[in-house]
């Protein structure tokens, strides 16, 4: 549940779930409402790094409070700006990553004042020695698209909206004291400095202030546009350059004390506005964009027109009851927290990166015109898995194709001809391995998703996987993997690679490309070129064709020859033929045998501190992080359904929790989020773009998935509880189902998948070959 | 004429002319046309700070050889990247001011490599100890459109022609060796660590090279973008980011030799193209735009579609032709090829800087469309005395109305609602003083320039001159000066205002907005408030009334009373009411005497040396500089135009030669050599916007002006010798013209204007109150 404060007006759905705790002992209360469930809270302590400021679905706008911009080497625990335990805030900004494990964004920081304008945020050990104020922790309060807090150094109570490109804030001023704005454009998060590398700051003479700044973050001289005005006249402002030692200012600059200059350019700028002392409180609405300034004032206007700020608050409340709506969660209260709140996390990225008029800022850093709303921040080696497979079941064709229109856009105009790899603000940032942006298109495709281009697609998917210079292409290619005297991480990329390729075989396939097909077919069997049958891991080859000595399945280091884990996680990596990996493995008992070792593996000896993003580990499985979030259910494709039953409710305790901790990795821009919810509901896309669910086991009592195309299609549970961890018998529309996986073309045609859970496992169900998914030789159903 | 060398083809006309040389002893040879006898290598070395390279009239490309490109603070003798005495070149790059006193540009520098690639230029006087070269001094041949040097370390021949937003290169490789070129982003001129904030090269699959880069030099932020093409296939290339200590470059790039990949971004960027062996020359075809790499490959192939690089020569060189035939020159050989060679240099800039498409990028930063051809690099301060009303007469209506829309619309989109100051490429420098876009706009409205729209103009030029924040505008709007105690280089901000707000009096009297008329026709008279009738000479004062003290009329400082200049020279800026000044002067005599003192001052013990542009000196008038350019004229209005006459001998003699070091001081985009151009015709026009040219004394047998209305107007002469200095009589067309002055309108009328010269003074021609200019109260004639 959402945490709320002394200050806080209950919204009625929250004052009626109160009121029923308090009366009605025997009834049970309703559940809060699915937008009530959600706690944005979660994950902004541990290593979640998420943010609990306002959101629109997919909004471009992520207005949020940032207790910190910490510097790039010392900045991980603060990705999002915002860490729950942080005794201060600095301000607010517009944008941020939600549980990203590198980072960037807090644009446009905006702090309210009230007394005398400090232009450094001073330290937080340090009350009052900067524009950064403590806050009162009970009064806090985050919902979907609305936060709140009451400043104590300050006095201002702040709140916090947004729309799809707008953000709104309302500051309540304590009476007798000057209203101000700070508008610090110097920080952000990973800061560094000489990160802006050039910036602007405008007072139009109708009041509305406009800016810029380039900065060299994690995207290479990222443009960020805004637009802001206030509700009330600023009757007096100062521009800052606080940089020192500027070769050249320009000979004689009007206005020397600078305070009545329209503009301002640099590289450490700031602004205070000041409104003097106000009636009611001041609303600042900000729209930003990619394009330039002119594209963020049409932005602004075309959501922000008046400061109407309940109004945007209630519109984008809908949006996101819409949104959530697409499920129903019956479960334990802690469950359902978890599970509104991870489908909250899920749908807030990729998020909307193109004009209201169409126009986008490209990865070759021009801007382009488009006829779909293009979006970007693609974490595509997280979110291919479980993110992207999920919103194809909860939001509208529109929505993905618009995600998948992007992604080929971006490849159109791409400087290097290819697909984005980990890009936002439509800019590439080289970040992880893989063209997983092949898999996403090809699921969506493949999945009937309207409105996309299929040849286009399967010209850009085939542009990225032959760009030689990529990742140690040309050198896979050519000896059939990726070597690791060329290339770190091999092994890695060339199981990635093999899986990616062979979603390019199935998107020929259906587009009657048997050339392609068959081209690709073959190299998504080139894992077997990296996998160490003596050892039983995937494993790196150097050139010569030898493996790489020596061999330590435990080692995880940056540059090594796994990405971001070793041969323990990447060993499962065969989405596209786990048949052929359990064979590979040695059978089926030998490939559970090795399941276990790695779950139960005593890693009381091991020390991953050194490398980010190695959290959540149970033996060498990593849950925090996302090369093993399929192997749960690989048992599956080992005729061992019971054991991923096990595994799950084993990971399920240990990973998630509704409380601010409660997020054991990053949540990767939903990747994590969407395994949760997935795996809740009994399936898991352990092969996308193959068309398949891998059945695990519902944790919920009942799940309705309100589908896109208007039918609905129910989870439903008997006997479920703590106690009874097994799937005892399973039926979809009442007839009993053997096979442990569920076709997409099932699910879209609506009806009820039943499970019976039961304390002992079924030894039986499932077990046969027959039985098990297949996704080598078949798509769909 | 210019220089050529050994190994060039001489032109049929040079050729023709050097025949007639050697075999017609008797008659004397004909004179080489207006074309032959520019010699763009003068002011190439001195203070001229011109560039010897290939430049279409108004080009926005100007390819020109860099000798170096020194650091900011040790720049000032390189301010257009070249040094005739250089021994050295670096290479040739893209963009140069012509005659600046402050620099920057040399953009996009290319060196032709036919040996190992060595990736810094090294030292000049280390030779091999980089990729600059030596070259043949005798081998260098300039003409407009055209440089062609042979670098003696790559023994490559290099040519260079442009087009308006193209440049050409054409090298000749030694035989048996590697054809390569360097693309050095690095460096520019007035270089300093940190210059180029952001930068981008990306190699198209057409093998088109495009990129970026934006500089912090004197615009800050500047946007630049070139695309590129050559005639030969590229068999191999190199992209290298120099930079060290990057805090982030992406976790893992695509292609870590980058020589592979299609794009590099940073600050340091460089790139090698290999073309291998090849038979006859490489051509490279540069187009630049300040929009965007799009808006440069449009501009290449609305030009450049071919590698025709003689056509592109051929069509600059008629477009040259045509433009200097505006002015029919009789002359001594050395004062006609110091003619042609000052009209060349007045026809440089400012110069196209809208893309062909019609996009430019404005004084905001953003781009914008314009439905006519927008011009940037504006050095209003210099060029609104005599560049811009020679443009008047020598250039079609359509470019002096780019011109002066480019300043409306410029207006119209700035920051800070204002006309340029000092613009190049769009972006305002703050550089000099005043508003002086305000009489170039005057001036060429008045005269009847079709094209512009009045009302927009005069609405431009109040919204400059009504800036309160701009150089202390606001306590001058408010004391009737500029209080030295507020605001720098006080006195002369108050005379400069004051005659700009004379011909906005002058527009709005022609445009019937006498409201307007009468308040600025007051604040025309403000330069009384800050003329000191007890010293006699304009003095700064402080707010409360008081003249500061000590007061030094020989004090020159940065940041003092006068701007770049002192009371010597600033205490004739009364151009608009020059009679009222000879009366607070206290008379005629007192008048001349005054100016002979200025003349005459015994500066022996003088130093001026720390400050910059202050060159040309003849006691304490300083030619090397603007504010002196209308003094020797100020003579007349005493009613003594022999002294004009003496002290303009004076000053040609000393001042101009057609050698290299032949222009005294810096040729300020034009200005110098326009006073030159004027000079020599017999009339300067000491008051733009009045109509009237003073009538000096002519110092050629016969001009003729090509007037763009058809008309011809000729200045004929009588006894022209430099025994005969002195102005006999005058005669418009048949009558003799008592007065001083001639109009405008007498010129654009076409006819002949006839000087008789002599040994002696003419002591009662023009001497009395009548006969002298009346700029006050009266417009054209």
């Amino acid at each position: 549940m959402r945490r709320f404060g002394r200050n806080v007006i209950l919204t009625a759905a929250v004052a009626m779930s109160l009121a029923g705790c308090a009366t009605a002992q025997d009834a049970p209360p309703a559940p809060p409402s699915p937008f009530d469930a959600v706690d944005p809270f979660i994950g902004t302590a541990g290593k979640g790094h998420t943010f609990p400021g306002a959101v629109a679905p997919f909004g471009m706008v992520q207005l949020s409070p940032d207790t910190d911009h910490k510097l790039l080497r010392e900045g991980y625990d603060w990705a999002s700006g915002y860490r729950y335990d942080d005794p201060t805030i600095m301000g607010f900004s517009h944008t941020h990553f939600s549980g990203t494990g590198h980072s960037d964004l807090g644009d446009l920081l905006l702090a309210p004042i009230s007394g005398e304008i400090r232009w450094d945020a001073g330290a937080a050990d340090q009350p009052g020695s900067g524009y950064r104020s403590r806050y009162n922790k009970a009064s806090e309060v985050a919902e979907p698209g609305y936060y709140a807090v009451s400043l104590t150094d300050s006095g201002v109570r702040a709140e916090l909206t947004a729309g799809t490109r707008i953000g709104l804030h309302r500051y309540s001023f304590p009476r007798n004291a000057p209203a101000r704005i700070l508008l610090d454009f110097r920080p952000s998060i990973y800061d560094y400095p000489g990160k802006v590398q050039w910036s602007r700051i405008r007072v139009h003479p109708d009041g509305t202030i406009t800016g810029f700044r380039e900065t060299r973050g994690w995207a290479p001289g990222r443009q960020f546009y805004f637009a802001m005005r206030f509700s009330k006249p600023v009757v007096g402002y100062q521009l800052r350059d606080r940089e020192e030692n500027v070769p050249y200012r320009g000979f004689r600059q009007p206005g020397r004390a600078m305070d009545d200059r329209a503009q301002v350019e640099g590289r450490q700028l700031e602004a205070a506005f000041d409104f003097g002392q106000i009636a009611g409180p001041l609303l600042v609405q900000v729209a930003i964009s990619s394009v330039d300034e002119a594209g963020a004032i049409r932005n602004l206007e075309s959501e922000g027109g008046s400061f109407d700020f309940d109004g945007v608050r209630a519109s984008t409340r809908a949006s996101w009851e819409q949104a959530l709506g697409a499920v129903e969660i019956e479960a334990e209260p802690e469950m359902r927290t978890s599970l509104y709140t991870a489908l909250y996390h899920a749908l807030i990225a990729p998020s909307v990166h193109g004009d209201v008029d169409g126009r986008w800022r490209g990865p070759d850093n021009a801007v382009h015109d488009a006829d779909f709303t293009v979006h970007s921040t693609f974490s595509l080696w997280d979110t291919f898995r479980a993110e992207h497979p999920l919103l194809t079941l909860v939001q509208p064709d529109s929505r993905n194709a618009d995600m998948i229109n992007s992604l080929i856009a971006a490849q159109q105009v791409s400087p290097y001809g290819i697909l984005p790899v980990w890009s936002f603000a439509g800019q590439e940032t080289w970040t992880m391995i893989g063209y997983h942006a092949v898999p996403v298109i090809a699921d969506a495709y493949l999945k009937g998703v309207q409105g996309i281009d299929g040849q286009a697609a399967l010209n850009a998917m085939l542009a990225s996987a032959t760009y030689r210079p990529y990742g140690g292409l040309g050198d896979y290619m050519d000896l059939g993997y990726v070597p690791i005297d060329r290339e770190p991480e091999a092994a890695s990329k060339t199981v990635e690679y093999a899986y990616d390729d062979w979603t390019i075989a199935r998107m020929a396939e259906r587009l009657g490309r048997t050339d392609v097909q068959q081209q690709f077919d073959r190299r998504a069997g080139f894992w077997k070129n990296t996998f160490d049958g003596e050892t039983g891991f995937v494993r790196a080859r150097l050139a010569d064709g030898s493996y790489r000595t020596p061999f330590d399945p435990t080692a995880i280091n940056y540059g090594s020859d796994y990405t971001e884990g070793n041969a323990w996680q990447y060993s499962w990596f065969v989405p596209q033929d786990m048949a052929a990996l359990v064979t590979a493995m040695g059978g089926d008992q030998a490939t559970v045998a090795k399941l276990d070792a790695m779950f139960d593996y005593d890693n009381s000896g091991l020390d991953y501190s050194h490398a980010e993003d190695i959290a959540g580990l149970i033996g060498q499985y990593i849950h925090g992080n996302e090369p093993s979030h399929h192997s749960a259910y690989a048992y599956v494709f080992a005729g061992a359904p019971w054991r991923t039953q096990a595994r799950l409710k084993q990971i399920m305790d240990s990973q998630y929790h509704s409380r601010p901790d409660g997020l054991a990795g990053n949540d990767d821009v939903g990747q994590t989020s969407a395994w949760l919810m997935f795996t809740a509901m009994g399936f898991y896309p352990v092969t996308p773009g193959s068309g398949q669910y891998v059945i695990g086991r519902p944790f919920t009592d009942r799940t309705t998935l309100n589908l896109p195309n208007g039918k609905r299609f129910v989870i439903s549970t008997e006997g479920l509880s703590d106690g009874n961890p097994y799937v005892q018998s399973v039926t979809l529309n009442g007839q009993p189902l053997t096979r442990t996986w569920i076709g997409h073309a099932e699910i879209q045609a609506g009806g009820e998948l039943h499970f019976v859970m039961g304390a002992e496992p079924n030894l039986i169900w499932g077990t046969t070959a027959p039985e098990r998914p297949y996704a080598m030789s078949a798509y769909g159903q």
